[in-house]
């Protein structure tokens, strides 16, 4: 599954939480998002793993962007996480995360997305699925 | 619901996420655990709002923490997120978080918790629940 | 935590599905909902025990009413669920399970619910929690 | 995507709730099982359209399914479901569910699944995920 990068244009500046964990987009298109997260020292929890909320963040950032893609940056589309569930399956072997989610359903006031995260030698850490609302700017 | 402050031979050195985020332990008993953040403003997304991830954050932590209680410093039981869910109910109005959870079932092997996030008006802005897995030290 | 139970004249007549699973409500009230559903044998899975799908359809019920309340059954408020998470705690010791639901937050288009499923002998046997969406009738 | 038919020395026989509800299994395979339910009209909610909770039934199902494949009837792996999450997308236009899973991680003591419902037209009605947890026969 091929997807384009991200085009330059697109790209919004980091907010407060994206640069202070680390988090840059690295594709978005219709009904896609992906973002990439190097596993940073700060990022580890008491076990010297990265902690289960860590990977929340990046699911919900792919996630919540993967519906708001308009391809216009004065155009923006915004949206609320309503719920997220999260499976933590294992723990990364590679450096940086890879998050990438897919709008799978819904309308014009809420949609539904699902999201993985894999480490850089393909290792499935972690999915995600949410249900999330439009609204305006 | 009165609940015994955390006694302070519990209190763990911070954890590098623990200290990068900001939360801290307030409270720790047998089923039972609270932690604090201050709503800095490195929490905010791209909507000057905190970014879901940290309530999820937040959450991971107390509940995972709720079943792991001994009462012994040299004595500890450790857990696993198997899985969490999260639901985002309002902003909050305060300028920090109150995490709480309580383990509410499961055995030896797993636990289930519950937990909520009101901020220090009592706004009632997330609640989550999770599976856990207790794992060898 | 006392409830009223159900007006006569709020009790609809039963749908499909409630009457082939056999769960009727016996409790509505402003924010809440409560149902019952005696532990047939046609309800037990493989294992000779309640099918989980059996609590989530309980659940999903009383979930949906509690946030439909209106005190006038010509006056119907109409909900569709968008994601439920489920948590299956233990197996049930009694003869009939009662799931209870609570509104816990939302707004006019979406709303946020809890649930529990205890059997008649105090056995907390499964909780859930919901999102839903208000649809017109 | 193919997956062989199920094999039919491997079809159990219906357990109870099955019987009840009327979901047969089609396809049953190492990692992955698919069932079919015929949208029978005592499935149906107080809107006329199939119950939430339907839709949980079956995912619990072939979720459940999907991480016990072990080609020798005589050798069954049992398994409990944790937790489940359910997001319900759409409403189906056909005669028909089609229930597929996919166990997509876990160990010797979990597992972790995914499932989608479709009708046969196409139309993907709900997606869940879920953690289970494996029994001693």
């Amino acid at each position: 599954m091929a997807h384009s990068e991200v085009e330059p244009h697109l790209i919004e500046d980091h907010y407060p939480l994206q640069s202070h964990i680390g988090f840059k987009m690295t594709g978005w298109d219709r009904d896609y998002a992906r973002f990439e997260l190097p596993l940073e020292p700060f990022l580890m929890n008491r076990y010297g793993i990265p902690h289960g909320g860590v990977y929340a963040v990046l699911l919900d950032t792919v996630m919540g962007y993967c519906g708001c893609y308009t391809g216009d940056p004065k155009e923006k589309t915004l949206a609320m996480t309503l719920s997220m569930n999260t499976n933590f399956l294992s723990r990364p072997t590679g450096e940086f995360l890879i998050g990438e989610a897919s709008r799978i359903g819904g309308g014009k006031r809420t949609f539904f997305a699902e999201g993985t995260i894999h480490d850089e030698n393909g290792t499935l850490v972690a999915t995600g699925s949410g249900t999330f609302r439009y609204r305006s700017a």
